[in-house]
């Protein structure tokens, strides 16, 4: 169990130093290359989108799933750790939700039709999934009614939609980088996105790295060893011994 | 097993169907409003690069990542399984040189500039690893020298990253149809993306349509209980029964 945990933290720290460069380069590109952040309707208000829907749907998501795989949670009583993991998803979806919030008025604002890109159409199947999810999970893992055998079949089917969310997010995540970089950097621009100027290479390696996040969250969850111990009655996907 | 075999051949059934739909719908796409499909250098030899990719890197792959999910390869020798399942993958990864090769000609024929998208980046990456993933699938698991502590120790990592690529190819195929999409409805024509013409509507629904393929297979290779029983040596993900 030490070692398993030596390995944990190794992985936490490299994934807490990937989070934050997630989160510090996606907001160094909005910042540098497209102004400052405004609630105002403008393309200052556009620049929210990104930052947050990285933050919440990837980062904060994906520091929220891994709650259980702390050695702290494996013993002792599960609630605190259910309400934990219930709590971050939850501050995950707030900033999901005023990333949305923010895109649909800028689009309102300055007459852009809404949800009509593939980006939009699967961004918001996942924030619709994300949001069953969280109910669901409340309702059958926090809420104390929900009888065992119930909890016992929709565990692996929460950690794979878990699981599946995130893939869905960084997919999202990738397609609206790339969209973003053909909007700044058009074709008859002195440099556009074909020239790889600084920007390209920049938002590119941005978007390699939300990839890269996600991964090393996904392993840590499905295909490390480092999992609570089950009494049996709570199937979760693992890896035999 | 009776019931297990049911399940799984009516998730196969679908699967097939979704898979179908997915080469179906891509190559209607680019047939009707792209054009036909030559080996020139112009856009007509583009056309193959969605068509290939989607069959190769989605539905081939998929299809390829579940041959140890039939109940038929349970019982009996492993090895006419391994090389069905080498076998595939080398298809699908045929396949997806032919469909890189189709891209390349194409930039190179118009003098469009070379990877420069993070599309182009991130589908790049997914060949590499797939490359990779299947040259040491072949020396460790297939070739019969590797040590069965070897075999035990890279098996849950080789069913990761499988899972793992096909992610990413998800994310650079939605990448890849938001990007044509942008090219081939620009804001200046008459009915540019964000009017949601039909084909936009189409594409969308075809990118839905990858997603939703790629969901189920990884659910069938991860989260089911179709797995055949190991005798503990060989870690594979897994529920706790």
């Amino acid at each position: 169990m030490a070692m398993a945990s030596r390995g944990f933290y190794l992985a936490c720290l490299l994934l807490g130093c990937l989070g934050f460069l997630c989160i510090l380069l996606i907001t160094y590109w909005t910042r540098h290359w497209h102004g400052y952040f405004a609630w105002d309707g403008s393309l200052h208000m556009f620049n929210w989108h990104p930052v947050l829907m990285v933050s919440g749907m990837v980062v904060l998501y994906g520091v929220a799933s891994l709650v259980y795989r702390l050695p702290q949670a494996w013993l002792g009583p599960r609630l605190p750790w259910k309400a934990l993991h219930a709590a971050l998803h939850l501050v995950a979806f707030v900033f999901t939700m005023v990333g949305l919030v923010a895109v649909f008025g800028y689009h309102s604002h300055t007459g852009v039709a809404h949800l009509y890109s593939l980006h939009s159409w699967l961004g918001l199947a996942a924030v619709i999934l994300f949001a069953c999810q969280w109910s669901l999970g409340f309702a059958i893992f926090l809420l104390p009614w929900a009888p065992l055998w119930l909890r016992s079949l929709l565990k692996p089917l929460h950690v794979f939609f878990g699981a599946a969310i995130l893939s869905l997010s960084v997919a999202a995540v990738i397609s609206g980088i790339n969209e973003k970089l053909f909007f700044s950097l058009p074709r008859n621009a002195t440099m556009p996105y074909q020239s790889l100027p600084s920007e390209a290479i920049f938002a590119n390696i941005t978007g390699l790295l939300v990839v890269t996040f996600a991964m090393l969250v996904l392993y840590v969850l499905l295909a490390s060893s480092w999992k609570r111990p089950e009494p049996g009655t709570q199937p979760l996907l693992c890896e035999h011994k």
